[in-house]
């Protein structure tokens, strides 16, 4: 029943797992090294292709990314999954060379209050410092990639055009920046704006190549992921167990969560080389470690033909429609 | 930007909110009157236009629904939205209609064992009792519903075959019961099984009008939605703030949410008559008067164009990509 792709998905996805990074950026509590090493290496055991592992940030601004090093010291390369991690300057791209990371993420907001808020700078100063580690990409031959925050929306203005979004793209090609994330920074993105940039993007700069970050911050996130497949997209980025929050919104939840993505994933025939029990162990055991109930849904539910005896139902006799 | 259905949308969904009954019908605590009556009333002003508010189940069974007739006669009747209940058998038939209900919705499982779980007797008996509700009915003039539990999977038996659910909707128009619900009892639907059973059901039994009753235990139940409008359903059952919950995973969600779907079609051009402000109102207070967070995100998050101020941001130099 799942050989075949749904109709209008692609064929295999590679799924990326941001929860080291941008579900532990903001974690309230500090996160131990070990912790992280532990939840990256199950991670990679469970067949997950790519990581972003950490962020090379000033220590002192994000202070959970602080063993930027240390965290990457400590994980399994055999695998050949590829680890990333974000870098803001040239500072912290010298830190991400010589920690070894696959590949270097820049990132850039569409809407210039955002980037002020993000990282104290314009956007200009940010595409300056992205052009910078580029460079240094090169000549360390370790690649880059190009993050776009707030593609869907902006906390402080609101609607963010595509036209922006089409203009930090271009400037990424300028930079020789080809691999790009759309990132749905505060859970703004819906079905229609996702068709809408990725089909604009496709035509108005084909060199680039999408990714999709999505938050599920109202709900529909993997509504927005369904929609993305279905314009062809084969890069999405979750955070396992649904790791983060919403910086604007207490209670709210962040990244989409990734065993819940491979889940809907699998049932549509899409191969993601990923092992779904495998994927829920570890997010079972992540949440243990950060000693709080996350929003992961598969992981409290089972995989879906989990069978259960009659004495297992809480109320056998509440007429369930 | 959202006048036009996305793709393949229809122009205009119909939302039965079932909070009040499949939302609290297995809460843990006992829920008053006065609580369920607010609830329906202010989801009424919101402009929802179909509610399933009851089940005129046995007291003792089901003891959240013992008050059944009490609620039935608190609801403002003014705006004309259609007040549907569960009705198990000839006696809570006789009630509902002496209750004032719109419309009566009979249950069966397409599984066997799930029918014997849910209310102790075969697919037969309780296929008998909905025919003679369906008798019942057409004297009294009141519609009757069919739904069809476990239409996705069975907590039980596991996959359950398409077949048997064309046989159930078979059975239910034998009865001259035409509109009927797929209810995806313990969150087992998936985008390609609401594909296959929209598709075979339009072709196998043309004469049923199906509505779509999803829950969202595996995360996956806004895709689903998305399946199935893609697929031209227009009645969607959900329930307000993900009231409930599933009785075999402890901690899992239930019914998908009200307002988070409300969002999606209002972002994606779907009209429904209903005020999305007013709902996500009606959410935080129904949260706050059963004093447990709720699953809904929308409620959490607020509208998406909510604005915010610098200071506003938990941690300004967090780096979220």
């Amino acid at each position: 029943m799942t050989e075949v792709p749904l109709d209008g998905f692609p064929e295999r996805v590679r799924i990326v797992d941001v929860g080291a990074r941008d579900g532990l950026q903001a974690w309230p509590d500090p996160v131990s090294t070990d912790v992280k090493i532990e939840l990256i290496n199950t991670l990679i055991a469970a067949g997950v292709p790519q990581l972003e592992v950490t962020s090379f940030v000033a220590p002192r601004a994000v202070p959970n990314m602080a063993d930027a090093r240390e965290v990457m010291a400590g994980i399994d390369r055999s695998r050949g999954a590829e680890m990333t991690a974000l870098v803001p300057n040239a500072r912290g791209a010298e830190r991400a060379i010589e920690a070894g990371v696959d590949a270097m993420v820049v990132f850039l907001s569409a809407s210039e209050s955002h980037n002020q808020a993000n990282v104290n700078c314009s956007r200009d100063k940010s595409l300056a410092a992205a052009a910078e580690i580029a460079r240094m990409g090169q000549d360390a031959d370790v690649p880059v990639y190009g993050a776009i925050a707030t593609a869907f929306g902006c906390p402080f203005e609101g609607n963010v055009a595509i036209k922006d979004i089409v203009q930090v793209a271009k400037s990424y090609g300028d930079c020789g920046i080809a691999q790009l994330t759309l990132g749905d920074t505060t859970g703004m993105a819906t079905p229609r704006l996702v068709q809408e940039r990725c089909r604009t993007l496709a035509t108005e700069v084909p060199a680039a190549d999408i990714a999709l970050h999505f938050h599920n911050t109202r709900g529909v996130g993997l509504a927005c992921a369904y929609a993305g497949l279905q314009e062809g997209i084969t890069r999405f980025e979750a955070s396992i167990a649904g790791i983060g929050g919403c910086p604007f919104a207490p209670g709210a939840t962040g990244n989409i969560c990734t065993e819940d993505l491979v889940y809907m994933l699998q049932e549509s025939g899409v191969a993601t080389g990923i092992n779904l029990d495998a994927l829920i162990e570890v997010a079972r055991r992540t949440e243990k470690a950060l000693g709080q109930t996350l929003p992961g849904q598969v992981m409290k539910a089972g995989p879906r033909l989990r069978r259960y005896e009659r004495e297992d139902v809480r109320s056998s006799s509440g007429s369930r429609a």
